[in-house]
């Protein structure tokens, strides 16, 4: 406990914790300052994010490589999922799916691009291992078209067309976690070597102590929950108040506030030269969403939510996520990076980015 | 004669050659039980591909390195050839075109993947060279874009995109055949040392004497031709039994069924390590269909069937060729693969297929 | 003024300066000659992009390496910039839009395609720095994308969605222009080395002194934007002559005539074996139209046509400009290329003029 103290003292993202406590006593004193609300929560999320990330790095170093790389890589993207699980239980399905859509594009642009930059500014051309870059990339790739299947085919909106949609989601589900599973396989027992990713939590700070990381985990994912409601609750209607449509939200704001704490990690390993880290962990976590958090959300609508969600995302979002997979592997291709392809990926999500804000909402 | 009949009790896959009998009975005896012809059909079709498969081999090897060269490269998808001839006469487009975008996609996923994972599961890592088939898989894509324009720019249904859609097929299908005939001359003549495929031959068992090999080569078209009519005739009424659209039949169970012999090559020279020969064999096939195949049905669609036919794919197939070319250009840019990239491969085709099986049914 | 004439002399090329004034008068005496004046503008505008282009490179090595690498970029599509403000004046925004995307497309595949072919026909294979090709190839691809944004979200074509297109034109155009600045910055000042057509102007022959130069420079762009004007007003016309859409008049005619004296440069660059010279030529060229060209012309529109024009591209160039880039990519990333491939980009061009040609004409 004095440990996280210390930690907490030292770490000034850690700070916006008090927004914790806050937003906790913001709903229960004036539920309706719904835009008060939804921004005490996004800064509650982020450090909660974080230490999040850190006591899941920490239970892994102490479980030992197969059982630890398996909890690291199942809980790394915890947060998107329950934030996820909130809006699913209120029903926001357009939230899900564009959070779902946001989170591979901002980690595929953002997370690389701003990796590439920052690392860029302090080093001339970066040179990365291109072979694990093309396949990862190409790993995305093939999880990504799965996932996108039956937005692209079933283009119609007929009854029938529902009908096959919510039977492809569902055998689609339960193959792309097949798939999941047969990847952690692979990353973590046949071939390890390959992964970066691996690496990933001897990069950050000393591992706690199993006595504090299993109870913060607990501790933490409860905490994410109850601010994540409060979220949901408010996002709608702040969001109409800056403006903002749920596909922006979403697809932006949820899926920069649930992947504060992976993008600190990568843009650390930019700064230190360690670009194969960055772009492991950018296009791992990506992949990661695809093959595991989407499915579990299908499957686990059939129980939480009002009616089972299925895997047909908006147009806009099957272009998008399928042109930032694309761009994910052709950039990664020449295994070099410098500033200026950094600069040109934030550009394309900030272009996303604005055409979501500008776009005339849609029903999701 | 003698070398033949050896050569089928050596070859449990030739005892299935037992079923053409059955099938051209069955057809005399019982032509409506279409179930029954239909599957009979199919297991016909398995060996007699496998005896045209090495029967051009031995005529390429006895006719020297050039004509040798072409005819294997010509007479390597006789089987979808053929079986696409009878359904043209047939007036079945819809069977055609689907069998047409099946053997792309099935080549280059699951071939592709089938051959990465028989390979991954017995080598760690596997290497080949990324130049060539980078090469082969940007011919490909070239190829594939090639056969695609006229679907993808003609979306409308009206009178004169008809005639439109159906004078640019007739200037493509020229267009396509020029482009094979020069990649002839381009992997026989003058660059054939990038071609890993030219080795084929002798990777396979020793080859027949010519007076051997051409009736053989003869006989056995003739055979594929009749079952293939058979095949046509009961595969709709078949379908309906089974629950399966024709677009399901066209471009799942003939592409597998027509490739099988190509498989087999393939397969076997992952299983050794030699991953080269198995990337040519799919690419290489696959990019002989948009290349000779569908051109050739095109242009015979003007003196065999009811009415021409065009080259307009629908959408979802536009989308399956397009992402199935795409993905085996991304995923041999490493040169490297591991079995796990063969799953993956394996898990797209399995998603397009289940949605191809679930998919309601349109018309051609 | 001596030493202009010397290399009219010597220059074939050149001669065909000799229907400027023939246009002009023509323009004069004849101005219902449509075609006539359309065919005489077309012969005009090549020699004239030459001298353009040779004057731009001779100012540019004389200022110093900074400044005339800025001025070398930024004039180095002065042609086609004209042309299309021409267009613009005359309110023909489907001239305009269709010349944009068809200098795209012309780049990529026609100016790449005819140089692998040549180089290919006189050297076996040839090698070039797939690094540099792949970085280049990933920026022109980030580029199309920035670009074409607008055109993939926005398919429907209610009031709200031209409002909202609009906005987002003008946001994109002043995005693109600043990545454009970022990237002068990148390839001038802190990358130089990576860019190969930066060693352009020492390919070519002796520079002129400046006292040539600029005049040339100032009185070539005055006749350029003279005869543009007679070209972009008999166009329409003639294009009907000759049975040509407006589409395909912009995308092939305006792209290659625009094109030309870039084009010159990348073939004997080829020819020379010097294969890095023409991908970056061609590649960078493209980006250039992507994030100079395009934004500009955007921006220009306010203040020069009848009404703004937006960035909102025809689907149909959509998937050409799309499939363009990513052929680049694709067939780029070996770093090798023989001349069946340069066969194969020409056949893709085609097949795009092909098609633009035989279809039906749509309102821009």
């Amino acid at each position: 406990m004095k440990k996280l103290l210390k930690e907490i003292r030292h770490n000034p993202l850690l700070w916006l914790l008090v927004f914790v406590p806050a937003v906790l006593a913001g709903e229960k004193l004036k539920p309706e300052a719904h835009t008060l609300l939804f921004v005490l929560s996004v800064l509650a999320i982020v450090p909660l994010a974080a230490l999040l990330s850190h006591a899941t790095e920490s239970v892994a170093a102490k479980t030992g490589d197969a059982v630890g790389g398996l909890l690291n890589a199942t809980l790394g993207n915890l947060t998107e999922l329950v934030i996820a699980l909130a809006a699913l239980h209120a029903g926001q399905y357009m939230l899900v799916k564009a959070s779902i859509a946001g989170a591979i594009v901002t980690n595929t642009l953002f997370m690389l691009g701003a990796s590439f930059l920052l690392g860029g500014l302090k080093h001339h051309v970066q040179e990365y291992n291109r072979v694990s870059a093309c396949m990862q990339a190409g790993l995305l790739f093939l999880a990504t078209i799965a996932l996108l299947i039956p937005s692209m085919v079933s283009q119609a909106d007929s009854a029938a067309r529902a009908a096959f949609t919510r039977k492809l989601s569902v055998g689609l589900a339960l193959l792309l976690i097949l798939a999941y599973g047969l990847g952690m396989l692979f990353s973590l027992k046949t071939h390890s070597e390959l992964f970066a990713s691996a690496e990933h939590s001897e990069a950050s700070e000393a591992p706690w102590p199993l006595g504090l990381a299993l109870p913060t985990l607990a501790g933490v994912t409860v905490l994410v929950a109850l601010v994540s409601e409060v979220f949901v609750e408010s996002v709608q209607k702040a969001a109409e108040a800056f403006g903002m449509t749920p596909a922006f939200v979403g697809f932006i704001v949820v899926a920069l506030v649930g992947g504060a704490a992976e993008m600190a990690s990568a843009f650390s390993g930019a700064r230190k030269n360690r670009l194969d880290l960055s772009v492991g962990i950018a296009l791992g976590s990506a992949s990661q969403i695809a093959l595991f958090v989407a499915p579990v959300l299908v499957l686990v609508s059939y129980f939480v939510g009002p009616t089972p969600m299925d895997l047909q995302f908006w147009p806009d979002a099957v272009i998008m996520i399928l042109l930032a997979t694309l761009t994910a592997s052709l950039v990664t291709n020449s295994g070099r990076s410098a500033w200026f392809i950094g600069a040109l990926l934030l550009m394309v999500y900030l272009i996303f980015a604005m055409t979501l804000y500008l776009l005339p909402p849609r029903a999701g």
